[in-house]
């Protein structure tokens, strides 16, 4: 099994809000952006694992700006580390509003999980990560413990399994 | 501010799984279903706090069972606390295909939690929950302490602030 | 062949009306309406016989009150009466736009026809209706009659072989 | 207010039946051609009274024949005559498709009607409807018959005084 | 192979401008336009062909004038000339926004090019076109300069080779 | 008036080829591809004149490749030369289908136009672009010819003063 660094399965989509994409607020729906988000992040799985992929889950997400009508979304997705068969992709949100003059800035982040399965939906083993940049490497590292989370979360571990999460969350 | 039970802002929607919602492998796109989701949890939390409501996030979510083309997915919310202008969603998703002999089971679940907005987007108080059954009073007490995981998640507050989190992971 | 009740086959849909759903004057257009009341009536259809269904008529359908861009729009369906291998589905809308502080009010009705299929498209027998209510009763009594109006106006049966409508309408 | 012939308000529509407009069977769903015809029925009500419209009621529709995916459906839609603000407009759909070798035939008909509106959705006067050929004076006089019909079913008139009903269903 | 008249191949589509459909400034998209004319020329091609088509190339396209939304946008496409296996299909669009008060006015034209093709996908002759009127004369005899153009804007002819071009554009 | 490098306008959009996208033969429909291309060039222009923008012409684009359901499809775009408010923008398409072991290949390229307008529509002058690398001097260079096959297609200039086209053809 061959080995891949996080920039080989960078992937970028720029869009432009539409109107049925916004509440009555005119902003951008937070589920619609999680579907964008999904679609990018899928398209970045499927780069790192050379086959076709599912999502197994979405860690917590948060909006905290509004985005609004005409606003330019910029979702970007990597993997950062794989376990196995399964992969985390980072997502960021960029978003500008040009002709409302509003400079571009990070408006949402997000971990997502998908597993590489061949066309009977069987999980298959994908590359290793090889981390090259320092943010690569930390992005490596904290992977484990937030997949530690997500396993506690989902309830798949204990918490007395769940090593060092006491101390990083200084409980 | 007048009270409300749980029950009052329960919204369901069921609807056909259609060709575009679908991945390669012919089954439901999570980050459509997240979609789906979400404009469900908006009804709910709309229908709790009578005025405009806004996305603020979404724990973890699990993609768990594949869903397939044509499927009846059922997706049922409502609101188990409010804290001021905020309210906690409980969604929950069941699925079934019938023309394809699969019975009805539960898919997913997930947490939503939306902002009561007046019309220039700030936060508006909205009215408290009662809990009236046990599964109301379960949720409504937890819902604390998921409010602790969701504000420690995002930074908002230490661990040594999150009272019980660390008897509750048993860490 | 079993017999089920017109409640199992209750199916509820509560969705948002966004900006392509409506035409010019910010109102739901019509056809929009129709397309999400054929896609609830034919999950009740599929609930009802177990199996893959096709449209078959619709009766008259009423377009009597305006619905708002960001109303929530909840259609119910379910089976009134089966006949061999087709079935009758009351279809009712119920509209309320929350941030315009208009309450909830019946807007549309109507009766959907569905014939159950197999794969093939043939006809395949669904199970018969056993009313239990005092309005499931009514339903299936007057389905009969609905059926016979329909065939009648489309050329099916002759006036003369439409028993009771001459006294129904008072004609 | 000036006199129009039903062939000014003529409106054509082709188009091509898409993944997404389909049921599980591969072929297009009851409500999304009846969108489809709301939409063509639609601007040939604003031709006719060079005003918006909105949709008022809709006629029995029948579903006879499937139309498959790839099909071509050509939806044409024409004033047959004005009541004051409301008008009926036909609407007749003929489908074909052309890889599978399926010749065009004529695969529904149903009658829409429209009133006329300011844009404060008050209903305006429309142009009167002078029939030309065989068939628009055909429509014309039926229209009538077809009134009393769709007034009868929605309960506001009452059989007595639905004159001529009684002879024409041969009651 | 038989022989077929250009009017054999009109295709007609009147559509709604709806909100998805345009940008900030309410106009309908230059790109959701092309789309709409694919979609019209692909239906006369396949009338032309009697058989499955796919898109070879459009020719430049002019939008000189903005397209409101609510407006009607009408756009027919028939077969020019046929080259073997390939057809040159001319689109015109034509706008009018009725409540709006803004008069029917021709606001883009377009030559697309389609092949006719088996099931995979390769090409298959198509009939020959038989000029009628004098329209269909000059557009049969500009076609093949057009084609030239076309062939040289690829850089699949040389300009030595393209005969008479020179004198054309009078250069 | 400030100056831009053309790197600045670069704009990237990485989708998936969902089945609504795609014809009766599993390929990505030609205009649907230009609606994306739209898009993306839309957002490169606003990138560029940092106002809002609309679509003026879409030079000569050719569909020489099959891209299948399921391929991720890359648009980048970025302004190659400005002209007072007119900004020509070049779109490159490349796409892959990973589950099928199809490799990343340039499937499409075209020009678009693009000018810049204020929220009355009236054009409003760009920045000029300042070519930095050797692809962008000959873009920047080959942009003037290529306006004046443009403006010669529009029949907005005469052959006789689009200098130097006749040797470029080597007519």
């Amino acid at each position: 099994m061959n080995e891949k660094h996080p920039i080989d399965s960078l992937v970028v989509q720029s869009n432009l809000v539409l109107p049925n994409d916004t509440n009555m607020l005119n902003n951008l729906m937070g589920g619609r952006l999680m579907h964008q988000m999904d679609i990018v992040a899928a398209c970045s799985a499927q780069r790192h694992s050379d086959c076709a992929v599912v999502t197994a889950s979405v860690d917590h997400v948060s909006f905290n700006h509004g985005i609004s009508l005409g606003s330019i979304v910029t979702v970007q997705a990597w993997v950062t580390r794989s376990f196995n068969s399964s992969m985390e992709v980072k997502v960021e949100v960029y978003s500008e509003n040009i002709p409302d003059k509003q400079r571009r800035f990070k408006s949402n982040e997000a971990y997502f999980t998908f597993v590489s399965v061949d066309t009977n939906l069987r999980p298959i083993p994908c590359p290793q990560i090889v981390p090259v940049t320092d943010e690569d490497k930390t992005l490596f590292d904290s992977a484990f413990r937030r997949r530690q989370i997500r396993l506690l979360l989902a309830g798949k571990i204990k918490g007395s399994d769940a090593t060092g999460l006491k101390d990083f969350f200084n409980l």
